[in-house]
């Protein structure tokens, strides 16, 4: 785990793998490896952000730059039929973004994930190291 | 109605009470006032559009000015506990943008709205009124 790591919500790493930290941000994926859905927490500089109009400009940019690189890899590499984007934080109000990727059908089809998904399935230790190699080049 | 109206989806419509069109977006917010809660729907050129990565560049920002001047209005307005922002369209293809007002002990706190929303009021036409009226000098 890196420092990093350190600063975020302890339920964020509970319910997480961490993949890497680029560019200002952590990359997380869910445990729940039913659905390929990835957490992004901009790192805090002095204390946890909240809202996402309250991220300086440049971090901000990173943020949806490094969204829309996992969304396109979610629909071209992954199949997915729609990107779920969301920023809740009513549990966890350190600002956390998901991106999760879709499938018509998949167990909660068409509900949203949040307080839905009620499948679990554990990563691979395999699939996990190739998740993080493939994300690392995507966002590198 | 406007005519950008007509080109969004009809379950767009039916769900939400038109504000105003604003730079290339149309701003909506739910028929339930229960909570304060806006849909931004960027507006098509050929085809809706359907994922945020996809937007024009200007477009996009646009749409998250918009967002970000809203998400102020409610906290610092409204009062409200927790910004919740999410883009689905598991239901409804066309991209658009939630940005909802949460407050602790809301009826559905602190899971998503969606799909979680039982309760449900209507909107008074004064209050519409003066909301159009307040939305309109924000995003102007």
């Amino acid at each position: 785990m890196t420092e990093a790591a350190l600063e975020i919500d302890e339920r964020l790493r509970a319910d997480t793998h961490e993949l890497l930290e680029c560019r200002g941000v952590l990359v997380l994926v869910h445990r729940n490896a039913t659905l390929p859905w990835f957490i992004l927490v901009p790192l805090p500089s002095v204390e946890p952000w909240r809202e996402l109009f309250q991220l300086p400009a440049d971090l901000r940019a990173t943020l949806l730059d490094m969204s829309d690189r996992l969304s396109r890899y979610l629909l071209e590499e992954r199949g997915v039929d729609k990107i779920n984007l969301g920023a809740l934080g009513n549990l966890v109000p350190q600002f956390h973004w998901h991106l999760v990727g879709r499938y018509r059908g998949d167990p909660c089809w068409p509900g949203p994930v949040w307080g839905n998904l009620h499948t679990c399935e554990n990563w691979a230790d395999q699939d996990l190291r190739q998740l993080r190699d493939r994300v690392a080049a995507i966002l590198g």
